[in-house]
């Protein structure tokens, strides 16, 4: 069965407003696949935590979560910080398959998206 | 006339290969506008800086440049930071005119394509 459950995980800021890009990608997913269940999670100033958000779907049942570092690109959050996290958070939850995607900055479609906004801004 | 410059302005971090994606989107933007002058500048860490990059513009004749904020989200960095930052370089630059594009975060049509991916990557 694919992942019906999903963390969008991003960095964290101290300004509550920071967070609303997240917030708005986690609505367009639920508007694209409506029975999803999405968390938001950070690795540091803002809450939940992925420890919790992980935590949260798995009281909820489900068995297989799919993690997306929302990060522009890989440095030594997502290469040495996030492993650490991760290997924490399966010694707590041995029946629950998490499986990482690549961060945002590492998915050509996206990024072939920003280049055609560039384009298209550059153009006004 | 539309600009034909422009600076992706990303956070920067020790790793080098932190950088690959802005190189990347920087290859796709070249890709669709040949004739296009395109700089890379880093707030932290990574050279060169902005002013740096802006200075190499300049001196290249460009009367008109994009700045372009590839952060997930604004934070301090876009809404404190970079407005000292620009102020500097244009007094630096009188005849510089310097635009100002919003951050990734702040682009629908980007975050429509993070959800996009988002739901193929579940679905396999």
């Amino acid at each position: 069965m694919a992942d019906r459950a999903i963390v969008l995980f991003a960095h964290g800021a101290r300004d509550p407003a920071w967070a609303e890009p997240f917030k708005r990608i986690k609505c367009l997913l639920q508007a694209r696949q409506p029975g999803i269940a999405v968390e938001l999670a950070f690795l540091e100033i803002m809450q939940p935590s992925l420890a919790d958000a992980i935590a949260t779907l798995a009281r909820a049942g489900h068995a297989s979560i799919a993690i997306a570092p929302l990060f522009m690109a890989q440095g030594g959050h997502l290469k040495n910080d996030l492993p650490k996290i991760l290997d924490e958070i399966r010694a707590r939850h041995h029946g629950v398959e998490l499986k990482l995607l690549p961060a945002v900055g590492d998915v050509e479609p996206v990024l072939d998206a920003i280049a055609g906004w560039l384009v298209g801004a550059m153009a006004r």
